[in-house]
């Protein structure tokens, strides 16, 4: 097996992009990403998207990208794992360079989340639920992230305001990155005002839907070092699932998939947790974020929202989360987000984070999760 | 690069199953599959699937029918390149059990086309094309067949006739084959008497659409022989693409993609055509199978008809095609398509294929394509 390297990064601005269309958003993030390696071309093409058929109109999006990317021809394949597509296609792409078959990948993700408003949007964005067990029943992701949350809630006995700490993380890392959807910063009490969602999950808790695009550029770690002065090593990808459905579990606040992702991903790198310098985890909901650092080994059970009430999360915590805002304030572009959270780790370790910055971040942990917990892919990048 | 190996196959009949949902269809396969491997599991499950999000408002399929045939919490992926779907979920279990990282793959195809009837599957179905220059405009998958077809026939100064010998090639296959979708003969003069669906493609000529599963389960070559008495070898694997929309293409009746993916597979493979005892090949119409013979290097320019005007692609022919019925009689379940050709050549080169044995069949070339020929995966299977 070949060790992997990102040799190239680029991704869009994120939010309400209705100006651009798929094709337009994507072609964006290949160049930036081609630029920025310093390549004419790449062999292969992984793109990872959602919605495309639900709200798009439009899948078979590998080829088309490919082609506007200026990249026609080559092999393309798509991916998708709902909003862990961006991790299932980087996962995909680190298998193609790592076999030796491939020598050179881009792996892209790219989503239109808001091409479609209202009834319509929520309707769109169910098929990745479980559809006779759950998106036939009115159930929305607001509404399981809702069950989680309270059935928490009860659990540990604990009020509403022991999950904004996350948002508040994230908005205050957001509001220091051009890049992101939403810029404003949240204060302590935000959660007590915020117009409800889902109870308890309110406007202040879940991700903004997003548009946006991001891509990286895989190739051997031999080959990176004749590209570019500081290829960032993929050293660890870990994969695993549950089931689609949340009921169909015996413990639904024990996110399985994430735990053994994980584990996985940090056998392969052979690292330890203390060694993690920035973790950018799947915070579509701030319940998300809680069970992630429970079932990712980084908080006992029941006490992950405890991370989120002092500083230890943040850029110069312990353990820097969502340090460009995570879904929160970046915003969530379903499918790609995968792929915002590797473009960011990268400039995270590559030291051209700028206000951003994990003071001399060399190993990052990110973790892209589809739905509630029913696949998860994790990665560890380092330098 | 690890060398890899079928080491399982497992397929439902294709038809109109209205009787069961794509995880049902999905377990049967994957069952199947895993009892001829004579396995309890497998360490990643990549699943194709074209229309689930347009036609069965289910995306994220991946988890779900890991959990629906008892593989819960396995690595699971899904993978999505139109009808080439199979074709490309083959090349990424290829590439994942020779990257050394993943040990055993089942590479599973699905599709519940017939969910939805008449003007909404046509709209669905047309998800695949591109939105903006083709579907947008009522263009539709026969309608592009359609002018390809047309444009052949003007060019080489053809009739009607001169391309049934597939269709009547294809149904004389799957008439001995129980699993087949349309048993029924067709006989010479059938295109003449046959309903338009998009004039000059009529319903005798154009591959029905059907539901279906099939699955492959792959693992490295080393551990093939420890665990079946009889595993056929992937030796050969190609992917390519071209520009989704039809009229970008400087020369329309030229397919790139098939002709760029077939050169990369044979190469791989170190082989030459005249040593390939069957070829499955993508014959969702007539004109598809006439040209990729060409694009693929079996017929000159123009003359890819000619190979279905007399015994060359029957199963005692020079080169056997659609020796189960090809999607034309067997029935186009269309993500799922590219995996029922893999389980049939695996069967042909076991030599369990029964009425439809090709005779010594030895090595087996197989060949996905998406659209009018946008993504093409071909790849080589070898006793």
């Amino acid at each position: 097996m070949r060790e992997v390297a990102v040799v190239g990064i680029g991704s869009t601005p994120t939010g309400e992009l209705w100006d651009q269309g798929l094709r337009d958003l994507a072609a964006d993030a290949a160049r930036a990403a081609l630029q920025d390696a310093g390549l004419e071309t790449v062999d292969a093409l992984y793109v990872a998207n959602a919605f495309g058929a639900s709200i798009s109109t439009q899948s078979h999006l590998a080829p088309l990208i490919a082609d506007y990317a200026g990249l026609r021809g080559i092999e393309a394949i798509g991916i998708e794992a709902a909003d862990a597509s961006g991790g299932a296609a980087l996962r995909t792409g680190y298998l193609a360079v790592a076999s030796g078959l491939v020598e050179t990948v881009m792996v892209l993700g790219v989503e239109k989340s808001t091409d479609m408003i209202g009834a319509a949007r929520v309707r769109a964005r169910a098929v990745s639920l479980d559809s006779d067990d759950e998106a036939l029943h009115g159930a929305t992701l607001s509404a399981l992230a809702a069950l989680l949350m309270r059935r928490y809630m009860y659990e540990y006995e604990l009020e509403l305001s022991a999950f904004e700490g996350f948002s508040i993380n994230a908005h205050a890392n957001g509001a220091k990155f051009a890049g992101a959807m939403y810029r404003n910063i949240l204060k302590p009490g935000s959660f007590a005002r915020a117009p409800m969602i889902a109870d308890p999950v309110s406007l202040f808790d879940g991700a903004p839907d997003a548009d946006g695009a991001a891509a990286v550029i895989l190739t051997s770690h031999a080959r990176a070092a004749d590209l570019v002065p500081q290829p960032v090593r993929l050293v660890g990808s870990g994969a695993a699932t549950d089931s689609l459905a949340l009921a169909e579990r015996d413990d639904p606040l024990w996110l399985g998939a994430i735990e053994r992702s994980t584990a996985a991903a940090l056998a392969m790198a052979g690292i330890t947790r203390d060694q993690i310098d920035l973790f950018e985890l799947h915070d579509s909901f701030t319940i998300m974020a809680a069970l992630a650092l429970e079932a990712a080994g980084f908080a006992e059970r029941g006490e992950g929202w405890k991370l989120a009430t002092d500083a230890s999360i943040g850029l110069t915590g312990d353990l820097p989360i969502a340090t460009f805002g995570g879904l929160k304030s970046r915003g969530n572009p379903v499918g790609a987000t995968g792929l915002y959270q590797a473009v960011e780790a990268v400039m995270q370790l590559r030291g051209t984070a700028g206000a951003n910055q994990v003071a001399q971040a060399q190993i990052a942990l990110i973790q892209s999760v589809g739905g509630v917990g029913s696949s998860a892919f994790t990665h560890v990048l380092a330098l």
